[in-house]
């Protein structure tokens, strides 16, 4: 087959995600049509088009590549990268407690929590939106947790009649509720989040 | 003074605040104007104004109303009515039981679960909607179960290290998580979501 037109960008990928983010975060998923996205990218439609399939797409991508831009990965795919299954519950929190920085830099910025907050907000009025949000980046966090608590139950760290699901829901709850919750929030603010809710869940060591 | 006009009527609140949740849910906050909410409700825009001073308000008040429509009051409205702080750690967690079938069913419904996406949505773009059901919806929710986890604390229900304001950021936001997540959910599966996230989290007596 004869490669029509030019390879894909790496650089108008990067250029319509970022313009994707900005509108959302500045008009919200009304405010964000393929259209404005290309004309701020300095892309026609056609480009947006080979790369997503619909606006729907687009923004669940842009949503998603909000923590892309900070450095380092989220402290969860860090985790699902380095965590070993024949790790002790020990070796397993200090790995948790070391990426802790990195994660509250990146879910305290006010892009990533703008765009949170519009995800959420998609419920309703975009539901594929929010069912790619939620399978490509919530479900695959929520993964990653359950070695380290079912590790802390075998290893007596929890009580045994610890509901391992429940203390997950009210983890990742717990961060959403901060992060979605009115006014500003530092990084040491969220840190310091993090680490009381991760303590209390049994994901990190006692203090 | 002599009054002038018509007296408030409690029928045209209803109106007003129902049409606001219906425009809420099938349109979202863009396209809930106080014209358009007027002219659903039957009522002139006059007749609105005279009752919230700006679109934020009404729309404040119209997700703050989604729970009212539903017989009783939540949960936590009826514990903040009958808790006593007398009461012993049992005698409270019998009432939060007690509560919970109906609180799961006011819960579950599909505009309550609208409206508060949409609620969290507004959290960049229309902060003031957000900051109004915060300071009246979720912080009183959140105030009522302080005694309840202080008094299993005091009472060697849960270990003295627990951190209190961190476990009831978890129970709310392991509620926001499940409600707010994509798909359908019953009133029989919220209940059991609630008694899971309130048993692990000392809101509940041991199963």
């Amino acid at each position: 087959m004869t490669r029509v037109g030019r390879p894909r960008s790496a650089a108008a990928d990067a250029a319509i995600l970022r313009a994707a983010r900005e509108l959302l975060v500045e008009r919200g998923i009304g405010g964000a049509s393929i259209e404005e996205v290309a004309r701020r990218a300095g892309v026609s439609k056609v480009t947006v088009y080979r790369r997503w399939d619909s606006r729907e797409a687009l923004l669940a991508a842009a949503i998603e590549s909000s923590a892309d831009g900070l450095p380092g990965r989220t402290h969860t795919e860090a985790d699902a990268a380095e965590l070993d299954p024949e790790m002790t519950y020990d070796e397993m929190v200090t790995l948790v407690a070391a990426a802790l920085p990195r994660a509250a830099e990146i879910l305290a910025s006010e892009e990533y929590r703008a765009l949170l907050a519009q995800a959420f907000g998609s419920r309703f009025t975009h539901p594929e939106i929010m069912a790619a949000y939620w399978e490509n980046h919530i479900v695959p966090r929520r993964r990653v947790a359950i070695p380290i608590l079912a590790r802390a139950v075998a290893e007596g760290r929890l009580p045994p009649e610890t509901d391992v699901e429940a203390v997950l829901d009210m983890t990742i709850g717990a961060l959403l509720y901060r992060l979605l919750r009115p006014g500003e929030i530092t990084p040491a603010e969220m840190l310091d989040h993090l680490r009381r809710v991760y303590r209390q869940a049994g994901l990190l060591p006692d203090a």
